[in-house]
C-alpha cells in the first residue's frame, strides 16, 4: 500500500455550543484538527496508509491530539512530543450574513518552537511514497520552513512525491512573504493544491477577482492560473481547485476543476447546505489523493476529491469522518436522500 | 370514543448530539418510540383513545419504553412483559448530501421472540374499532405475522376495521418475503397506507419509478396503483399516500393523496424545511386515523393528515408531539410564521 | 458621549435544547432579556452609555438578571430590587411550518407590582439624552404607564428626547387599551418605531394588511402610515419600520424604512436564514439610536439599524451580542462570507 | 386495590447543572414534582393505585407536569386545567457546609387560585380508601383549605381514611396560621407525619429542640410529642416521623419512629451520603402507605418507610424512583455494595 | 518490548449523565470496554505493547470500539470484523445505600457468535509473550471456550504464559458451569487473579465469607485459598487478589495480596473515595502485568497494580486513562493531596 | 466606600466535564478567573468597592473576561487591551487519591508581555484605599515586578495600603527566584497573606514541614514564622494564613491564623467536604480585605476570612460567588444543614 506523509501543526479547536458566540459562551466542544493532520485521518478512514508528523507538547492536552489521530487509523508514531503548548483556536459559526469566524491562539507552540532538524526526515520518510504540506506550515517560522526543505530535498533524491495544498492563509503571514516562500518550495511540488486567493496571495499570480460569490464563473479564468503555474513550475505535474459559489454561510455550490498532465477536468457543480465550512480543502485535497494513490482516472480523482469535500461541510469538526463507499455514494448519486433502512 | 389499539415493536433510539456520526459521538440522546407505536401517541395527543400493545423486556429499560407512551396518555395496559431485551436503532441524521442513516440492533429482541398466543386478542380487542399494523410487524417474525392474522380474524367477526401501513423495509425482508406475507394480510386490511416503494415491493404493484426527487410528479402513477390496490383487494375502501419531492436531507415538498370509496382526494404541495425525516408517515397515519374516528369528511381527513405529517418533520424523535390545534392552524394556514406573543 | 436610559421589564427566557418543544424538554437555557434591556445591552456592546431601569426580585434569579447586563456594560445602578419574582417566558423555537411559540408565566413579577412613584425621574433622567421605551411596558400596569408619563414630563422639561417603540402584544391588552393609552403617550414621543400590525393596533392607523409572507410589497402603505402618524403627532420627528416578507421560520427577508424629517428613506433588502426570529425589532431599535447617537446621517442610521437588525437573527438569546464593526461588515457587504482566518 | 388520592401543588423544579449556583447557571435541569404528587409517584411505582388531584394551566407547561405523572403511572384524569400558571422553584443544591437552598416563585399560580368548589369530592373519592395531603396544601390559600376540609368531610362519612403529612414550611405561612389551620384539619386525620419542627411550629407541642445535628438523640422526647398529638386528636391512631443527625450536606444518619395503636416502633439507623436532599419526607410517607395498603405489620411498614426514604435520598428530582423490590433489598440489607453483573 | 495479548468482548458501555436513574434518562453518555479490552487499553497507557483480539461488527458503532482502543495505543490489527451487533450494557451508578446496577444486553453479540476457528492463533500469537483473558470470555459461549483452549494450547507449544482472572459473572453463568469450564483452562494458566466470591464460584475453593463489608479481615481465609489453587494447579505460579471492605457506594478499603512463587506479598490499605466502582479488578490485572512485563520486584508488581486499582476508581468508564508515573506518584505517597500548579 | 484595587492576570480556565481526565474529554466548561480577579469579585459581591487591573487581548476571549467581572460588580474601566492572547489553564478535577491537576499554558500572554510603564498607577490608584496582588504577579515577568514596585512606590506615598498574598507556584519560579523578588516588595507590604509552603519558598522562613495531611497540628510553627516575618519586614502589620490537614481531595480540615499587631487570632476548624479545591486562599484574602474594610473587629475579620474560604471549595469555579449573609451565616453556624423553605 502507498504510504502518505503528511506535516504541520495540530491545534485544540474550541467550539461554543448551540450556535453561542464566544463572548456569551461558557462551553466549548473540544476537537482537534489542523490541515495535514485532517489530510491524513481522511487518508487513513479511506483505508489508506497515511502518518502524521509534527510537535506536540508532552502533557494530557498533546496526548489528546495524538489520540485524536490513532483513533482514526493515522500513525503517530513520528510525532515528537515536547515544548510548552498546543496551539489553539476558537471556532464561531457563522450563520446567515454572520461569517463564521475564528480567534487564533496559535503563538509560541511547541511546532512553532521545534527545529528543522528536530525532524529526521531519512527515517520519517523512508518508507513514504508522497509527502504532503499545506502553505499554513511554512507560514508558521522559518524553521518549519527549513524543515520543509529538507523533507522536498530528500523526496527528490528518493522519489518521493510532493504534494502542497497553497493554502494562503492572511492572518499569518503577509502575501509579499508567502510568494518569496512558496517560490522556494514550489520547485519541488509535483501536485499542487490551489483555492481562491492562492494563486495570487502564495504565488503572485492572478486566477480570480475575489468575489466569493461567483468563483464558479471565473473557470476560465483558473484554468489560465493553472496553466501559468505549470509554465513557471513545470516540475507541477497536476494543479487542482475547489470553485466556488458561496451566497450565505449556509447556502453555496462547489465545482471541482483540475489539470493533469495539461488535460482539463472538472465536475458536476454541486448545492450544497453547509453544516460547517471548514476544513472542506484538506477533505478535497485527501481525496484527491486517495484517487492519485488507487490508481483512479484523472477524472474519477476529481470527482472523488470534490464529492469528499462537500461530504466534509456535514461533518462536526476538522476531520472528514467518512469513508470510501461514502464518498463513492455521494459521487455516483446513489443517495435517494432518504433515511437508509 | 373511538378506540384505536395498535400493535408493533417499540425501540430505545440512540442519537448523536449537534450533528456528530456514531463514530465520533460520546453522548446519545435515547428517546423510545416505532411505526405503531408512533401512531398511538399521536392520536392520545389529538385526544383520541389509543393502546399500544407489544412485548417489552421487564428491566429498567423495558419500562422506559413504556413510561414514554404514558407520558402522552397511550393505554399501555395490554403491553406484555419480560424477555430479553429492547431493541434499538442508532439514528444519525444527515444533512445536505450525506443520508441521514440508521444501524438497527433489533435482532433477538422481546417483541422478536414474542410467542403469537402470548396475545389475547379477545381481551385485547374487546372494545376496539380500530386496529392498526404496519408492514414491520410482520417482518420481524413468523410469530408476529401469526399474531397478526389472529387479530384480523379477530376484527373481522367483531366488526372491527383493520388498518395497515404497509412500510416497506428493506433491511428486513426480501420483497417477496413481503409479498407473500402481505398478501395474506391484506384481504382483512379496510384502510391501506402506501409509499413510495410500498406498492412494488410490499405488493407487487408498480406506481412509482423510486425517484424520491420527483414523486408529485408521478401522481397518476400513484393513483393507478392506488386503484390496483383496490382491485386486487376489495375489501379495501381507502388508500392514502404521501408524495414526496426530495431535494436534499433539508429540503423537500410534500403531498397527500387518498383514493376513498373510488374519489380521489389530493391536498396542497407543502414546501418543507426538514429538521428530522423520520416518522412522518407514521404521522400521516396517526392524523388520517383521528380524521376517520372524529368523522371528518375525507378532503378534510387527507388534508389534516398531510399537515400532521409536515409537521413531524420539524420535531425531534419519533413521536409527533403536536396537539389537534396546532394540525389545524398548519392546515387552515392560520400561522402567520410569526412568533406568536 | 450621549446616554440612553431605557425603562422596562427584564424577564427569565427558558428555552428547550436542540430544537425540542417545552412538553418534552428536560433541560432548559436560561437567558434573561425583555425589550428594553435589549436594547441597552446592545447600545452598550456598540460602546454607547446606556441605563437600564426596572425593578427585579432581590433574590438569586433577579442577581442574575442584573449581571446579564452588567456583563455586557448596561448601567444597572438605578434598577429596584424587591418584590416577588421575575417575569419568565419559555420560548420554543419553531421550524418550518410550524411556528416558534411563546408561554408567558410574566404576571405578578416585581415589575409588575412596582409604583409608579417608586422611579425617581429626576435622578434616574439627571443625566440623559434619551428615554427609550416599548409599547410593552405601558401594557404591563397602569403604574408602568403612570411611570412613563412621569418620565416623560421629566423629559419635556429637561429636553431630554423620547423615543417609542409601539411593539404591540395581542396577549397583554387589547387593541382598545393600547390605543387609548398611546394616545396619551405619543405627544411626548420624538422618534417612533412601528412595526407590521403596530400601526393599527396602537394607534388605530392602517398600514399593513396583516399578511407577514408581503410586507415589503406594502411599503407605499407603510409610507402613508407613517406620514399619518406624523400628522397626528407633529411632535414626533422620525418614524422607522422594518418590513418583512417571512416566507417559513427559517427564510424571510428584511428591509428598513423611516421617514425622518418628512425624507424617506429605506435600505436593500436582505435575505436571512434566521437562527432566532426574537428581538430583531429591539435590535434595529438600537441600531438606529446608535446611528442618532452618533451622528450618522439619516440613511446610515437605518442602513445600520437595519444591519444590526438582521445580525439579531443570527444570534441566540434576546440580546444582540454584536459590536459596532460587526454592523458595518454586513451594511458594507465586506463579509465575504468565509471564515476570516 | 386499595386506592389513594393525594392532593396539593405541583411544580416545575428549576436546578442548575453540576452544581452551580443559581447566579451563575445559564442551564437548568427541568423536573416536575411536588409533596402530594411525589407520594402519588411513589407509590404507583411501588405497583399500588394513586391518584393525584390539582390544577395546573392549560398550556405545554402544565401538559408536561401531568405528563410526567402519567409517566410513572398515576391516574390524572382528575386533574384540572386552567388557570394563569404552573408554580416553579428554583433549587440549588448545597454541597459541605453551604445549605441547599431554594427559591420559591409560586404565587399565583393556577393550584393557588383554584376555588374550593371546583373540586368535586364526591366523584374525585368515589373509590377511594385513602386522603392524603400534607401541610403544604393549606399554606397555600383559604379555598385549598376549604377544598381539604371539604375532602375530610366526605371522607369521614364515606369511611375514606385520612393521612395528613404536617410538612411545616416556614416561608409560606407562620406557626400562628398553621396551628390555627391545622387545628381545624388534625380531628380528621387518621394517620399523621410529622416531622422534626412540625410537632410545635404546625400543631404547637413541643419535641424537638431545633438542633438538626441531634435528632436522632431526641426520640425520647419524639415518642412524647407524638403521645401528645394521639392525645390531642384521638382519632389519630396512627403518628409515624423521621428523625435525622445531619452532620453536613452530604452527611446525615437517619432513624424512623412511629406510634401505632400505642405502641412504639423505632428502626435501625441508616448512616446515609446524600445525593439530593429534598422529597425524603414524602418517600418516607409513600413508604408507609404502601406498607398499610398492602398490610405489611406495623414494624415492617416503617422498615419499608425508612428504607424508602434513605433511597430517595440517592435520587435526582423529587420523585422516589424506585420499586417495591429496591426497597426491600435496602430493608433487609442484601445490598452487598457491589455491582451486580 | 514485551507484548501481551488479551482476548475477549468488548461492549458499548451507556451511562444515565449526573446520577439520573435508566428509567428518567434520556442522555447516555457513551463509551467502550470489556474486561480484556480494559486491560489492554492500561497497558498501553502504560507504555507497553498490548493486542486485544475480538469480533465487533463492521458498522459505525463496531468502527467507534476500535476507535477507542486504537485511541489510547492498543493494537486492534487482528479484531475480526463482522457479525451482527455489539454487546451493549446500561450502566446505573449507585450512590449511599443503593447500589451501581447494570442491565446486560450482550446476547447475540458478534463475539457470542464468532467461532473458534475463526481466531487463527498461530498469527495472533506469533510474536506474544502472554495472553490473557478472564472468566468473563469462556462465560460467553462454548465456541470462545474453544478458541481459548486453542489460543492455551498454543502457549504452551510456544512458552507463551497464560494469565487469567477468574472474574466469575453471576448473571452469565452457574458456579457449576464455571467450574466445569474453568477446570479445563486452570492447567494452562501461569498467572492467576481472583477476587472475593471467585475462589469458590469458579474453582469450588472456599476462601471468602461473602460479606464485602469486611474482605480485608479475611485475609488469612484468601491466603488459604490462593495456596489451594496453587496445590490443584501446580502450573500456577501467582495468584493475586484485591481485598476488600466495602462501607458503601462511595467508600470502601481496598489491599492487595499475592502469592508469587510460595512467597506471600500483601499492600498497604487504602481508604478510598470511588467515583465508579467498575472495572478495578482489571486495572489490578494490567497493573500487575506492568510490573512482570518490567521486571518489578513480586513486592512491587504487588504495590504497583493495587495502586493503579485504586486509581481507577476515581476515573469516569471502563478504561484506567492513567499513565505510570501517576500510579507510582500514588504509590509512593508522593501525592500531597494538593492541586498540582 | 472604601476601595480595593488588585492587579494580576486573569486567565480562561477549561475544566472536563463529569470528572472526566483532559485526555478523555470532549467538553470543557469555560469559566475564567486569577488569584488577583478572584479577590476583586468577592468583594464586589461583598457589597464592597472593588476595581480590578490587568492587559487582556481585544478579542471576544478577552471581552469575555472582562464580562466575567462585570457580571459580579467588579470595575473594569482600567483594564488594558491589548496584546496577544489570553492565558489559559486546563483544570482537571481529582477524586480521592488522584489528585487535582492543572496544565498550566500562559506563556507568552497579552498580561505577561504587558510592560510596566503601560500602567498610570497615578490614574489607577488615584481614589484606592488598599492595593492588593499576589506573589503570582512577580512570578510572571520582571515588567510585572516592576509594575508593582511602582505601584508600591505610589502607595507609600499616598497612605495605599499595600497587601500581598505570598501564593508561592513551583510551576512559575524557583524559590531562589521568588525570595529575591518578594525580598524587595515585602518592605512595602502592609498585610500579608502566607499559606503551607509560602513562608519558605517565598521568603525562606521555615514554618510547616510540607505535610498537608497535618497542617493545623503545626500550628506553633506557623506563629513562629509569622512573627519571623514581622520581624524582618515591621512595615508588616498583618500576617494570616490558612492551616489544614488534607485526608484526601474530597476531604480537609481547614482553620484561620493570624497575627495581627503582635496579638495572635485562631478560628475553629471546620472539616470540609470539597467540591473544587481551587481559589479559597483567593476567598480567604478577600473575606479578610472585607472585614478590614468594614471595620470588623480582628477576630471577626479572621472568623470572616476562614468562614468565606470554606464556603469557596464548595462552588464552582474560581470565583466565591457568595455574598456577605452566606459567609455569616456559616461563621455563625446558623446553617442547620437543612433545605432553606
Amino acid at each position: 500500500m502507498k504510504k502518505v506523509v503528511t506535516f504541520g501543526e495540530m491545534m485544540l479547536r474550541l467550539k461554543p455550543q448551540e450556535n453561542e458566540r464566544i463572548i456569551q459562551a461558557n462551553q466549548f466542544s473540544a476537537l482537534y484538527g489542523g490541515s495535514e493532520a485532517n489530510v491524513a485521518v481522511s487518508l487513513a478512514l479511506f483505508g489508506d496508509q497515511a502518518q502524521f508528523v509534527s510537535k506536540v507538547p508532552a502533557h494530557a492536552v498533546g496526548e489528546a491530539a495524538i489520540g485524536t489521530l490513532r483513533r482514526y487509523g493515522v500513525d503517530t508514531s513520528q510525532i515528537l512530543q515536547g515544548g510548552p503548548r498546543l496551539g489553539i483556536y476558537f471556532f464561531e459559526k457563522g450563520a446567515s450574513v454572520r461569517n463564521t469566524s475564528v480567534v487564533y491562539d496559535r503563538a509560541g507552540s511547541s511546532f512553532a518552537l521545534s527545529q528543522a532538524d528536530e525532524y529526521d526526515w531519512n527515517r520519517i520518510l523512508a518508507d513514504a511514497d508522497y509527502f504532503y504540506f499545506s502553505g499554513i506550515t511554512p507560514a508558521i517560522s522559518s524553521e518549519t520552513t527549513q524543515a520543509i526543505l529538507a523533507a522536498c530535498q530528500y523526496c527528490v533524491e528518493n522519489q518521493v512525491k510532493v504534494v502542497c495544498d497553497l493554502n494562503y492563509r492572511g492572518k499569518m503571514w503577509t502575501t509579499t512573504q508567502a510568494q518569496v516562500t512558496m517560490d522556494k518550495l514550489m520547485p519541488y511540488v509535483d501536485i499542487c493544491l490551489a483555492n481562491d486567493e492562492d494563486f495570487e496571495a502564495s504565488l503572485g499570480i492572478k486566477a480570480f477577482d475575489g468575489d466569493m460569490s461567483r468563483g464558479i464563473e471565473q473557470k476560465a479564468d483558473f484554468i489560465a492560473g493553472m496553466k501559468k503555474i505549470i509554465e513557471k513550475y513545470p516540475n507541477v505535474q497536476t494543479v487542482a481547485s475547489v470553485l466556488r459559489n458561496i451566497k450565505s454561510v449556509e447556502d453555496s455550490q462547489w465545482m471541482g476543476l483540475m489539470i493533469n498532465h495539461d488535460q482539463v477536468y472538472d465536475t458536476p457543480v454541486y448545492p450544497i447546505h453547509v453544516w460547517e465550512g471548514v476544513a472542506a480543502g484538506d477533505a478535497f485535497g485527501a481525496g484527491l489523493m486517495h484517487g492519485i494513490i488507487n490508481n483512479f482516472d484523472p477524472q474519477k480523482q476529481l470527482d472523488f476529491a470534490i464529492a469528499a469535500s462537500v461530504l466534509k461541510l456535514t461533518i462536526s469538526g476538522d476531520l472528514n469522518l467518512v469513508n470510501e463507499s461514502e464518498v463513492l455514494a455521494v459521487m455516483n448519486k446513489q443517495n435517494g436522500m432518504r433515511v437508509m433502512r
